[in-house]
């Protein structure tokens, strides 16, 4: 528990830390003091003084421990969607012969759309496979290429296995591609074990980096000297300001980077991964887990209007709990009115995230009486339009 | 003359506004606001409450201003290096019998390690050709799909003619791209007029928007609804916020949106572009053709051992000066050490920015006075290999 750290409205509960994290209180004086004492004093000489330049692996070994990836392993940078890019392009070239991406349909739908441009980009007979969650590990057959799957369902909290979908992809020759969007920082993982070849994930949610904070990228060491960089910008360079006219990829994951990383941005993720020093992944998972579980089994006995749609299971979700509810729109509008802050995806689930480092069995009961309260006098009945017109 | 808005150290004689702009005095206090009061007390309600959703399409407004471009032509987002791989993306798809991209070696490098990443991704016969920049525009033949340039040389400052050269690709049936990373903000860019499909820049430069502020992309009004995303990311979606599972581009320029925008990054600059609302374009090119000129008159007077590497005619250059001396980077860091800072790109020039916004005559004949003195009495060798370790 953190919760001092944070800088959080008086009188808000604020379940949607696996959407946006909020504003750690290291940020704001930490960014002002970039700005005006290496921007403003040192200009231009901030790439090197500052250590601006070096930014993208720093910052990348702070979310590597977060991860379970060796250091030098995570490099910052863009956003998740060009990451997932970068690494399913790197991926298709690590098997020639093949021509399939396999997803699910439980994929961020970004995700999807990234490696549906890509497929079109390439023509030559690309397919990006389909299947449900539950079916997607058996569907792992000799032709695919890359399996992609996202860890954390965004809508249910459904958690797919690592370990032993990473271990069916490469048994059938298949290279194993890992969105932690909704993992960093919310439960241990450990990619090294995993042995899969790539992983990405963003740094707004869990990890408090701030609203369009950048993405990550994850090669494994051993391949990370031939992943080719089909977003090869001179960043990714080996010599950068040799000024080649001729792409020379970087060492490692360095080759990974793209352009000119946005250093007031990763400024802002550096201050806010100061945070997660001393954090024991173990614990985080366990309070995650008692703060679910509380919450659960409070809504089931308190509000019988709204249905489970996360798996029952602990073990089984990430750090979220979802519910289903027809009018889940309105009434998750009428809940932030009142101060609950959760979201709500189409068509009808109402999505609460728990996050321990400011989230404290208090808060659980504290949201569930006022869910109640919404639910049981239908609150939204009376103010919906106005507030559909302001939030979307 | 605005350098009341810009917060420089005394002292300095900042001449390298063409690599990373000073730091307008509006962004650290709204971007304090912007932490404090958006992220810090709507968080996720932020997107809607505080405009950051719009916020790509709204600073592509204010850029779009600078480079003569209609309302809703341009977008805010990823990097230069990303919006050059977009748009070369989308020309490709607008001439699939053609398998052509022609450049030229003046060209920033980046421009062309992402063509050649586009190249080595496509195969199918794709070509990146690389002319001097004399004989570029001789170069456009029949199978040239896109012709890709950088207006300015970032190197000698030697400007193309963007309408002639759009004339001649428009001519063989290619599509025009142009970065404008070392145009925005340093001289008068007529992007309507000159009919091109596809400019990019970025925002770092003379747009003053922080280290690695975001890139933007403009797409020609009639052809955006055409032009295909190949990173084709969920913000570009037209309805990123049904969730579907298949991509359906957005209406116009905002397909070219990818990923979550970067809002602190973008915020910065919205403050930094607030400078630009009632800059007359032509008469800050005016005043950095007279800082230029008198800037060359001097060096050429007082410092014999430099001799110009940019065009002398001031309607061929951007808003930079170069000059070469063999040992051009040791020199300027003695000059750096001194309080004048320009920049040093290899093999030999000596680079200087100039940028009517915060630099004036009197800074010129000062730059000049201690520039003769740094040559005369050969500073550097005292202390290049101190300065050599510090700065690369």
């Amino acid at each position: 528990m953190r919760k001092d750290a944070f800088s959080l409205p008086e009188g808000m509960i604020y379940l949607d830390g696996n959407s946006l994290g909020p504003l750690p209180k290291a940020v704001g004086p930490r960014l002002q003091e970039m700005i005006a004492d290496e921007w403003g004093e040192m200009l231009i000489t901030g790439w090197n003084r500052a250590g601006w330049m070096e930014q993208p692996a720093r910052v990348g070994n702070m979310v590597a421990r977060i991860v379970g990836a060796p250091e030098g392993s995570v490099v910052m940078g863009d956003t998740l969607s060009i990451k997932v890019f970068q690494a399913l392009a790197a991926a298709l070239k690590m098997r020639p012969e093949r021509r399939v991406i396999l997803s699910d349909n439980g994929n961020f739908p970004s995700d999807l759309y990234m490696a549906e441009g890509l497929v079109g980009l390439l023509e030559q007979g690309y397919e990006l496979r389909t299947k449900s969650p539950e079916d997607v590990a058996e569907a792992i057959t000799e032709d695919v290429a890359v399996v992609m799957l996202t860890q954390v369902d965004y809508r249910s909290g459904r958690l797919h296995d690592m370990q032993a979908i990473t271990e069916k992809a490469h048994a059938a020759g298949a290279v194993m591609l890992w969105d932690l969007a909704h993992s960093a920082g919310a439960l241990p993982v450990d990619l090294a074990g995993c042995k899969c070849e790539f992983a990405v994930g963003c740094t707004y949610k869990y990890l408090n980096g701030g609203p369009g904070a950048p993405g990550f990228i994850y090669v494994r060491p051993d391949l990370a000297d031939e992943a080719e960089p089909a977003l090869s910008g001179w960043l990714g360079h080996r010599q950068p300001f040799e000024f080649d006219l001729n792409y020379t990829p970087g060492k490692g994951i360095e080759r990974m980077r793209v352009g000119t990383p946005p250093v007031i941005a990763l400024t802002a993720l550096e201050a806010a991964m100061e945070l997660w020093t001393d954090v024991d992944m173990q614990a985080l998972r366990r309070a995650s887990i008692a703060l679910q579980e509380q919450f659960i089994e409070e809504v089931e006995r308190d509000v019988p209007q709204l249905t489970l749609a996360s798996p029952r299971d602990p073990q089984e979700r990430g750090s979220q709990v979802s519910f289903r509810f027809e009018e889940g729109y309105a009434a998750m509008q009428a809940l932030i009115a009142r101060g609950v802050i959760g979201d709500f995806r189409a068509p009808d689930i109402m999505r609460f995230g728990f996050t321990p480092l400011y989230i404290a069995s208090a808060d659980v009961s504290a949201a569930v009486r006022i869910l109640r309260e919404v639910m049981g006098q239908r609150l939204w009945d009376d103010e919906k339009y106005r507030i559909r017109a302001r939030v979307t």
